[in-house]
């Protein structure tokens, strides 16, 4: 009813604009930043490139008040990238055939980072779209650069087979259950997501279906987290996606852990992280972590060695500054700092400045 | 000027705020919902899909207030599928050509569902744009389920032929005209839509080029309105699509019927439908209806029953239900529910249970 | 801050929808008309087609103040084309592989024609994202048609090989400065944009690369500005684009001229215009200019007249006409109006009638 509240209330200012207005809110963020990124014998790369702090977006939400305790609410969040103005692509099952090749310069905006309608009320959330896969949130709340940016090492979480990669982030076709914020500091969230085959599909029927759950306990200063995604996916054996993180405010710094492990059949790859943020002259924060991946399917390992540091204009306008080297310890693995252009075994480094603006 | 006086009342709320908003309404709908569909001797399929009760869409619209009783607005509607986040593509030439396949996953907003702008007056409304083509509305407005989710029967009023249907709801490059409000219960509309063909083009110069009208009266509980749409289609024959629906408010209940022909060349599809609306509990609404298909193109005919409950939560937001059933009558024909898979002369089941939320 | 100073206001006014609003601006142009156009010896062509006097498009911008005079802003501004609701496509890398083919009918919106953020204070704007080269806004400002509908002789002054027009309008990936506006009417702006590619990629490696400034000086009734924009293309030797512009306004009219070189190795084309707009009725402007184009590269030249009238319905609100031809002076040229279909050495007429509206 928000709606015809505010059109109310600005009919009376605004005389004839009563239709002017919805309950809608608009908002987004705007992260672009310079970014030289090297290969070692190989070329380097300057780009103007997005989201080295923060993820680019452009949304629109609303919740209705439906009385007796009850909340309806609907959440469109579209993917941009601001150094050439294009959206980012979608998967509508889970599955690689739910994305198709990119065509250079023409994609539109997707609400492919959510897109849900959700009934809440004091037992939950109930929603229903596309959205976060539970474990997700660890990857991205236990890592001092989250997964942006050179300095994130989110690259070293994810899984290393394709096919197992497009819900490693977020899926379709989902139903979420959100617990409320009152439980005494536990939170968290299940999900099942179709993949949504026909049943007469054989071997790859249930090929896309998501099932995953994140269980958490945030105290004041102390905060930790564990989630699990379990991907079906028929070729490779399902993905089996566990991770936990954990971290500790002490004022003058904030120490983090993270550990994750992706299974596909025989194929493991286990991942963890050391960091901390620690604020600096009162608007800033200052940035480390330390990340190792030993991948089963390969040779050999990689490790990452990130610095950052974040200067707040103001509450919405940031400037930053990011540096990290990658190095893979063997000839079997080929991880690299965003468009770096690699061999196998060599390593990178990356550092990057950029400009944050929220909206 | 709305603009002007609604930045003003504003700039006196919020100080230096005046530029933060202008004329533009932001609107739109979110549905949601679990379908479950099943072909006789095929398989089921289970989908979180969108627009079960009605089509989700995002858009955004304004009037201008130009004096002397003339107004200008524009109106820009995008289709959405909150299921996976994608936009809906449109079509730039009211043929065939003016639509490429779809790339997965990667369909961003277009302005697909309507996409104008319009002078109006005492006289009526000139637009101009991307617009519905006139004849449609009876398709929608005398169907209990309209033309959304497994109990519409829009799928048997639609013609067989694929060219034939690119303007069967919309058509691109319209001139539209609109009867005004006050004309004693009726009301109309008139739409010359161009496929924009050059004129040596031979045989096909005319393709895409769309002529239709409708008109109707409606005075308290009786509604009924008849529509044309011809297409000009120089391969098939022109698509004529005629149609007449009825509707008469007892209170109790709202029975209403709905007849169409599509014709092209010798082939013609003729459909019709008997159903009504039931309010009931005050806050929701039974819906029943049956249609039946004769096609002169192929062997025989289909039926489909449907069944549905709209459970309203506030105006916004409402939970529903459909169930429907659609049967082939002989072998010639394969009409089904949806993503159905059925082979011809089957039948096939749908159900689903939905959210939908509109702002 | 805007944000939260108009949600506690509209707090008070709405109750519970304080969070209704953020401090975007929403603003937005919707043009359509009908043209016509025709080419000797070929066919004609009727369209309903886009921007006969000003580019459509929907916008979504908005200003942060930092305090200490400094200001944080975002703008994000997508084509659209009304007459059939698409969006339109970028370049991501200023080079022809910077943007993919067509899929007919599927364009989603983009933010193409403006991506940024900034950072401004009294020393001026430092800006990042997509934005427009700096030397064309004099193709645009000193063109009584601006770059838009049949009148616009902007097609005389774009490169005429292909990988040479990418940047000609607009270039992705840029670090602009714009002066302030203080400075006793000199006014300007630089740009320097990346095309992205490695180091190690030969010859091609500063291919997208853009330099560019414009410097003007405006006084009153007079205003005349300098351009020059430097696109790295490897294959044609780099693209240099020289204009110069200036206008006098006399009140009952304000006479024009635009001069511009294009060049890339031994191919250049000077293009020249002299044009006026003059005040009509109180609320009108006619338009008329006659353009040359001398191209190195082919055999000959070509020129085009061009003749309009706008009606101002409101500040917002528009309705025009205009009319153009364009001779190709022997037979190497093919310059034509829009997608008039002409033969090289042909002319072509087009006239279009129109209604714009901004929101």
């Amino acid at each position: 009813m928000k709606r015809s509240m505010l059109a109310a209330a600005l009919a009376i200012l605004a005389g004839g604009a009563a239709n002017a207005q919805s309950s809608v809110t608009m908002f987004g963020l705007v992260d672009v930043g310079y970014a030289h990124l090297s290969g070692r014998n190989n070329g380097s790369l300057s780009i103007l490139g997005p989201d080295g702090y923060q993820s680019s977006r452009l949304g629109f939400r609303g919740v209705e008040d439906l009385g007796g305790g009850l909340r309806a609410s609907f959440w469109l969040e579209a993917a941009l990238t601001p150094d050439d103005g294009q959206g980012g692509a979608t998967n509508s099952n889970n599955q690689p055939s739910g994305a198709g090749a990119a065509t250079a310069g023409r994609q539109g905006l997707t609400f492919n980072r959510r897109s849900t309608v959700s009934i809440a009320g004091s037992w939950g959330e109930v929603r229903l779209g596309r959205d976060y896969v539970p474990g997700f949130w660890n990857l991205s709340a236990f890592n001092p650069f989250g997964t942006n940016g050179v300095g994130s090492s989110g690259h070293l979480f994810y899984p290393v087979q394709g096919a197992a990669r497009v819900t490693n982030v977020r899926a379709s076709n989902s139903f979420g259950y959100i617990l409320p914020g009152n439980l005494n500091g536990f939170y968290g969230q299940a999900m099942y997501a179709l993949g949504e085959n026909a049943s007469n599909a054989g071997a790859t029927e249930d090929d896309g279906d998501v099932l995953g759950f994140r269980l958490g306990w945030a105290s004041g200063k102390f905060d930790a987290a564990f989630g699990v995604t379990r991907t079906e996916i028929a070729a490779l054996g399902d993905l089996r996606q566990t991770n936990f993180g954990a971290s500790y405010d002490f004022g003058m710094a904030k120490p983090m852990v993270l550990i994750n492990e992706n299974r596909t059949g025989a194929t493991r790859t286990r991942t963890w992280l050391i960091g901390a943020t620690v604020p600096a002259f009162g608007i800033g924060m200052f940035r480390a972590a330390y990340s190792r991946v030993n991948t089963s399917a390969v040779a050999n390992d990689a490790d990452q060695w990130a610095l950052g540091y974040v200067h707040n204009l103001s509450k919405r306008t940031a400037v930053y500054a990011n540096w990290s080297r990658v190095s893979n310890k063997a000839g079997g693995t080929n991880y690299h700092n965003g468009r770096a252009t690699t061999a196998p075994g060599g390593s990178s480094t990356g550092y990057e400045l950029g400009l944050r603006h929220t909206f």
